[in-house]
């Protein structure tokens, strides 16, 4: 039997709609109605005026919204794959057991066994890796796709394969 | 200049001293009190009746006691190697912050940005792997260290470089 590649999936921005969360999070906070468009190719930080304060906030991580299509999608790549969700999670200690119970509650498929919180991705290998940070691309091994996000979808990048979507992911991916 | 080599440096069994932990709180639960002659050859889960109640514990990881020698030998090869702390950490959710929380204490010179907290180590990368399982030195693909603890202390196995403490790692490792 052939091994099956090994794929690395990436949390925020990919599986979970981090977007989504700060624009509900920063108008509740502030009063302030921040759309999709405003924060086209600007961070996070730059997008949000409350950005650092609302994601060290308990409880940011453990409701954030999924991504569109993402549990049909995986839970499909996850019967072909050998799947890896690593998460950039060291920065928010907070964040580390409520990104294990968000998975367990949206992806239970995807066993404790499958998951990584680190700091950097740089001691990471695989066949394959979804993210929407170049930081963690540039430095990737194996094939390299780009999830688009606000902060990534001004820049005008031709090193890594771009997906708009969970559902662009499944049409490159879906055939193996 | 000359890329520092990746060293991937285990937590419990090389850093954290588990079974001096499980000696201790093995004693306190049941009043049994277990040699660690007795545990030679022995995993945790067969040395100590209690274990996976113990370990499951609030607490467990926070306040293990820091391996003989790591804090000195680890903050010289932090000097010398791209450093990565990697714990089989996942199977335990509550282990997660305390974990993050001990680092921080015993070994502040370890970035957060060197931390990784996984299920399993397959999709680790790196130059050298000092762990004391098997299971996860097996799968690396660089110079592999087995760390000796009772659990592996009986096995006599030859595809792994054995050393007996931190001392023979920066004999080992020391001269850059």
């Amino acid at each position: 039997m052939k091994d099956k590649k090994s794929l690395i999936v990436d949390m925020d921005g990919v599986l979970a709609d981090i977007y989504k969360q700060l624009i509900k999070l920063e108008f509740e906070e502030s009063g302030t109605r921040i759309t999709v468009e405003e924060t086209m190719g600007k961070t996070e930080n730059d997008a949000f005026p409350n950005c650092q304060k609302l994601v060290k906030e308990r409880g940011f991580f453990r409701n954030a919204p999924v991504m569109p299509g993402a549990i049909e999608v995986l839970k499909k790549l996850n019967e072909h794959y050998q799947l890896f969700v690593v998460s950039s999670a060291m920065e928010y200690p907070n964040s580390l057991e409520e990104k294990y119970y968000w998975m367990q509650e949206y992806f239970p498929f995807i066993s404790w066994k499958q998951l990584v919180l680190c700091g950097t991705k740089t001691c990471v290998k695989g066949d394959i890796m979804i993210d929407d940070h170049f930081k963690n691309l540039d430095y990737f091994e194996g094939k390299t796709i780009l999830f688009t996000q606000p902060h990534n979808s001004a820049k005008d990048e031709n090193s890594h394969q771009r997906v708009h979507g969970w559902n662009d992911i499944l049409k490159l991916l879906g055939e193996v």
